[in-house]
C-alpha cells in the first residue's frame, strides 16, 4: 500500500500548500483542493471545530485567519499510502500559537479531505516523558512539603480560597477525561458530581450493563486499560476504573456535590454558581464552565394518560435495576433502543413476562459484525497490530468529515445486510421495524445526527425473533390503567412494570436548568449536524452543534458522548481553556448561527 | 552496532546448540561455549533460579534435565548486535512445558554468557491482548450474575468456603505484584497485610521520603505508570498507587490482617496459617505460602547499654516519620545508609542539631550519577527512545551473571569516583568513610550481597561535607545515659533525640517467627550471593540464597525486594506456582548445596 509514487505526490502537494499560505497566496492554495473538498480543522486554524466544505468556505476561513495562525513547517510524517486511486498521509504542521498534526487525501493530485489539529501550545507543553517532574526537590529546603501535605493542602483550598479556573459540572468519564488534559495542562479545575463516588453513574445503570463499545475504544487518556480488560466492560468495573483514574491523575473531585444553579457575572467575566456539597452551600466563581452532564443527562418520559392511575410499578429506564424482582410478572417496556433491549433480555433471563413496544424503526446492528466491517479496522487487537495506536484511530475517525463518513458508511451497510440477512429477516417475520438511518448511512451518523434510534445486539434480537421478548409494533401508549396499558391499535396489555426507555433530553436542557431557559435559548440546540434527518433539523452544520467549541455564551461550554468522543474531544476542549487561561489570543473562526429544534 | 557479520555468528552458534540439543549432544553443546562461559537460567531449564558457570556445571545440568525439558525451536529475536568484540543477540526458544525467551553473548564465536527465562506455560497462557475475556455473555443466560456479583461472591468465598492456593503475606510492592501475576495466570491467591489499606506499608514511611529509584525502574507488571509520573515517586503517591494497582487488578487482599503462625500439614501437603483478620481468627489452608514480608521486614535495634535509663524519645528509623517536632532538640541518627541520610536531613531541615553516627563506611552515590552511568542505559526515557522497553531492561538486567556484573561495575565506580571526585572529597575532608564495596564493585552488588551498606545521594551528603548534618565516624555507641549517647571514644553527646537507622533482620527471621526457629534453620539464609564479603558469608552460591525460587521446605517461598525485582521476578516465580497448581511435572534441579531438601 505504500508507494514512493503517493509520498512524491504528497509530499508535492504538502509543499505547496507550505508555499501558498506562507505567501498568503489563497488562490494558490485553492487550486490544490478539488472540485469536493473538505478541510477539517479542530482548533489549530479555527479556535473552533469546524468544517470548512468546498473552496469558498476554505478560502472564506483562509481569508479569516491566515495572518494570525502563520501556519509553517509542514510536513509529512511516515509513508503515503494509496488506496483505490486515493493518496493518504500524516501530516505535521505548527501555527503562531502551537503544534499540530493532519491528515491528507488526495484525489488525482488534489485534495479531498485535510485534516488539521492542534496537539500543543508552545510554550504551555504537558509534562510528560523527559519533562516529567522530578517528584522530589534534591537538596536542602527547610520547611518543605510533602507530596502529601500539597496535595491536602490545595484540596482544601480549592473552592474556597482558590477557585477553579474552569468548573465541570458532571463526573463521568467525560468531565473526569477532560480534569485529566486540564490537569495536565495545569489548569486549575475542579469536578462537581452528584453522586457520591467517581463511577457512579455506571454503577447506578442496570445490573446487567455492560458496555456496548469495545475496549480498544474505550481507553481514557494517558492511562490505558491493561492488556487482561475485558472487551466488554462490565458497568461495575467501569465504575471501578473510573474512581481508580480520578485518584492516580489527582483530579479535583467533589462528589455527594449537587450543582444548583449558575449565572454569569458579565462585569467580572465569571460564573457563579451555586452548588450543595455534601448538602453544605459553597459559591463557586470559575471562568469557564463545562457542562457535561452526559448525552443520557435528563431522562425524558412522555406524558401518557393514566399513568398516574397505574397501580403496578413504573420507571425510567435509568432508574431500573435488575430483573429479580419480576418473575412471572407482567412487564411492559416502552422503547427499542438499546437500553430497552437490554432491559427486556434481562426480565426474561429472569422469569418475566415481557413485551416490547416498538414505537418507530430502529437501526440493529450486532456487536461481532460491527467489530468485523465497523470498529474493528480502527479499534481492535488487528489494529494495534497494524500500528493504528488509539491516537491514530482517533485521527483517522476525524480526518473522516461527516459528509464524507456518510457516502463511506452506506456501502457497509449494504454489506452489513447481506452478511446478517438472515437475522434481519428473523427480525422483520417478528414484526420488528429495521432501518439503516433514513439514508442508509448507519450507525455512527445516527448516533451523530440524534444520539439514539438503534441498538447494538448483544442477544436481545435472537429473543425478539423466537417471540421470547414479545413484541408490538408499530405502537404508542394511548393510555394507561391500573394494571394494564392500552395501544393506539386498541388492544390492552396485562402490566405488573412498566419502564420507560423512552430516552434523555438534549444536553441543553442542563443549560436551561441550571442557568436560564435565556441562556439556553441563546446557545440553542447541542448534539446533531443538522441532517434534516428525524430528530436532526436543519440547516447543515457539518460538525455536533455546540460540541467542544465555543459557544454563543462566553465561557459556556458543553462535553459528552462516548468513551472515544470523551477521550479525543476533551484534548481540544482542554486546549482551548488552556488558551484562554494562559491569556493567548483565541479568534474565534465561524462560530456556528444558533439553531433551534423545529 | 547492527550487523550481518554478528547475526549471521548468532544464528550459526544457535543452530548449532538446536542441532546438539535435540540429539543430547552434550559433547557438542559444551563445545560452543568459551573457558570462561555462564549460562543463567530462570525456571526454563532448571525449575530454579540458577546460573551455572563453567562447563562443568553446564553439562552437569544438562545430563540432569535434557530430556524431560526437551528444548526446540531456538531462533533469534532480531538482528545481533557487536560491541568491543561481543556479539549479542535475544532470542526464543520453547520447551515441553512452555515458551521462553533470552540472550547471548559471544566471544569469538563462542558463549560467554546465555540467558534463558521461561515466559509461558503451554496451555496457561495468560488471557490478554487477543485472548482476554468478553467481559459479557451474549445471549441468553438465565441466572445470569453480573461482573459485580462474581467479585462479590467470591471475594465471600476465598477463604472460607474456598482456600487460596496461594497466600502472600505481606502486600507491599512484592506481594502485589505476585498477585497480579498469579491472578493473570487463573491461580487463586490470597494477600494478607497487616496495615489496613494497600500502599501503607509506604505511607507510614517517614513524611519526606520519596523512591530513590527512579520511574522507569519502578512500573509494576501490566499497567505502567502514565508518563507524567515524577521521576521520584514520593512515598504517598506509591502507597495510593498500589491502592488503585490492587483494585484494578482485582486482587484478593486482606488488609488488616495479621500473619499470626503457620506449619506445614506434612499429610495433607499444605499449610495450617492463623491469621487475624481485623481481630477475628480465620484459618487459611493454602497450599503454597509466600513470604513477601519486605527486606525491611523486622527492624533491628542493637542492645546498647543504658538505652532504658533514656529520658527523651528513642525509636526505630522506621518508626520516625517527620522532624517537625524536634526543632532546637539534639538529635542523634545511628547509622549512615539510605533512612539514616534522610532523617538526617529532615532534621535539620527542621531545625534540629543533629550528628549522624557512621559506624564503618558507606557507598555514596549521587543520584544523578546513577542516572548517567547506571540506571540511565537501561531505565530512562533515552533507553525507552532507543527501543529498550521495560521488559527488555528487565531481560538485559538478567542476562548479566552476577560474577560479570562484578567484573562490568569495576569500571564503572572508576568512573563514578573520577566524575564526582570534588563530591567525594568534600565527605572524607568531613570524615565520612566511603567505600565502593569491598572490591570496589558497586552499588548493585552490595545490594545483592547484603541489602545495606549504600545512600544514594539526594541532598545529604552536601550537609555531611559542609557539617550541617554533624558527623562522627568511625564510632559506635558505647552506652546511653539519661539525655545524652556516650560514644566508644568517651565522648558524650546531649541528645533529646534517638533514631537508630540500623537496618532490619533477614527474611528468614520472619520465617522462625511465622513458622518456627526449625524451620528458619531449614531453609537456611535468604538475599546474599555467597561473596564472602562483609554480611555475605560463602561458599558462593551466584544467585540471591532462596529468592524466588524453591527453598528446602516444601511449598515455602521468599519474595521482595525492590520495584525492579518485585516485577521482574513475580514472572518466574508465579510461572513456579501455576505449575504446580496444573500438576505440571516441575522436577528442580540444584537447589542450593547449602541447603538440605527434606
Amino acid at each position: 500500500m505504500t508507494s514512493p509514487g503517493a509520498t512524491g505526490q504528497a509530499t508535492e502537494w504538502l509543499a505547496g500548500l507550505d508555499r501558498a499560505l506562507a505567501g498568503s497566496d489563497i488562490a494558490a492554495a485553492l487550486a490544490l483542493f478539488g472540485d469536493e473538498c473538505y478541510w477539517r480543522d479542530l482548533v489549530a486554524f479555527t479556535w473552533n471545530v469546524k468544517t470548512l466544505e468546498g473552496r469558498d468556505e476554505i478560502a472564506a476561513m483562509l481569508r479569516g485567519v491566515l495572518l494570525s495562525v502563520c501556519p509553517a513547517g509542514w510536513r509529512l510524517d511516515g509513508e503515503a499510502v494509496e488506496h483505490d486511486g486515493v493518496v493518504e498521509a500524516w501530516l505535521q504542521f505548527e501555527t503562531a500559537a502551537g503544534r499540530g498534526c493532519g491528515h491528507l487525501r488526495l484525489k488525482s493530485g488534489r485534495c479531498w479531505t485535510l485534516l488539521t489539529t492542534l496537539r500543543e501550545l508552545k510554550g504551555h507543553e504537558e509534562q510528560a516523558g523527559e519533562t516529567r517532574p522530578k517528584g522530589v526537590e534534591h537538596g536542602v529546603h527547610p520547611g518543605r512539603r510533602s507530596w502529601q501535605e500539597e496535595r491536602s493542602a490545595r484540596q482544601a483550598a480549592l473552592g474556597s480560597t482558590e477557585q477553579p479556573y474552569c468548573l465541570i459540572v458532571g463526573g463521568g468519564q467525560g468531565g473526569i477525561a477532560l480534569a485529566a488534559r486540564l490537569k495536565r495542562l495545569d489548569v486549575p479545575a475542579l469536578v462537581v458530581e452528584r453522586h457520591p463516588r467517581a463511577g457512579d453513574s455506571w454503577r447506578a445503570r442496570y445490573k446487567s450493563l455492560c458496555l456496548h463499545d469495545p475496549v480498544w475504544y474505550d481507553h481514557l487518556p494517558y492511562l490505558p486499560f491493561p492488556d487482561h480488560w475485558p472487551v466488554f466492560t462490565p458497568k461495575d468495573k467501569m465504575g471501578d476504573w473510573l474512581e481508580s483514574y480520578t485518584r492516580i491523575m489527582e483530579l479535583d473531585y467533589w462528589g455527594g456535590t449537587e450543582c444548583r444553579s449558575a449565572r454569569y457575572d458579565d462585569g467580572a467575566g465569571e460564573w457563579v454558581v451555586e452548588v450543595l456539597r455534601e448538602g453544605r452551600p459553597v459559591t463557586l466563581r470559575p471562568r469557564q464552565l463545562v457542562l457535561a452532564t452526559g448525552m443520557s443527562g435528563m431522562p425524558e418520559v412522555p406524558a401518557f394518560a393514566g399513568a398516574e392511575r397505574f397501580r403496578g410499578e413504573q420507571m425510567h429506564s435509568s432508574a431500573y435495576r435488575s430483573g429479580e424482582a419480576y418473575r412471572g410478572k407482567q412487564c411492559v417496556v416502552v422503547g427499542s433502543n438499546n437500553s430497552a433491549h437490554d432491559i427486556c433480555a434481562d426480565l426474561f433471563e429472569n422469569g418475566a413476562t415481557v413485551t416490547m413496544l416498538q414505537r418507530s424503526s430502529t437501526l440493529v446492528a450486532r456487536s461481532e459484525t460491527l467489530m468485523t466491517v465497523g470498529w474493528g479496522k480502527l479499534f481492535s487487537e488487528s489494529a494495534l497490530r497494524a500500528g493504528i495506536t488509539t491516537e491514530r484511530a482517533d485521527l483517522t475517525l476525524a480526518s473522516l468529515p461527516f459528509k464524507v463518513m456518510a457516502q463511506l458508511q452506506k456501502p457497509v451497510y449494504e454489506q452489513v445486510a447481506r452478511m446478517d440477512a438472515p437475522f434481519y429477516e428473523g427480525l422483520r417475520k417478528a414484526g420488528f421495524l429495521l432501518d439503516f438511518g433514513e439514508d442508509g448511512t448507519g450507525l455512527s451518523l445516527k448516533y451523530m445526527r440524534r444520539g439514539s434510534g438503534y441498538y447494538i445486539d448483544v442477544g436481545a434480537s435472537a429473543l425478539i425473533a423466537d417471540g421470547s421478548i414479545r413484541l408490538r409494533s408499530p405502537v404508542t401508549v394511548a393510555s394507561i390503567g391500573e394494571r394494564s396499558v392500552t395501544l393506539d391499535d386498541g388492544s390492552e396489555l396485562p402490566a405488573d412494570l412498566i419502564v420507560y426507555a423512552t430516552g434523555y433530553g438534549s444536553m441543553s436542557g442542563w443549560a436551561a436548568r441550571l442557568i436560564s431557559p435565556q441562556v439556553a435559548e441563546q446557545v440553542g440546540l447541542c448534539w446533531g449536524l443538522g441532517s434534516g434527518t428525524a430528530k436532526d433539523p436543519g440547516p447543515w452544520e457539518g460538525e455536533l452543534r455546540n460540541m467542544w467549541k465555543p459557544t454563543a455564551h462566553p465561557g459556556l461550554w458543553f462535553h459528552g458522548g462516548n468513551l472515544q468522543q470523551s477521550r479525543s474531544f476533551s484534548l481540544y476542549l482542554a486546549l482551548q481553556i488552556k488558551a484562554r487561561q494562559a491569556g493567548l489570543a483565541t479568534p474565534v473562526y465561524g462560530l456556528g448561527p444558533v439553531h433551534h429544534a423545529g
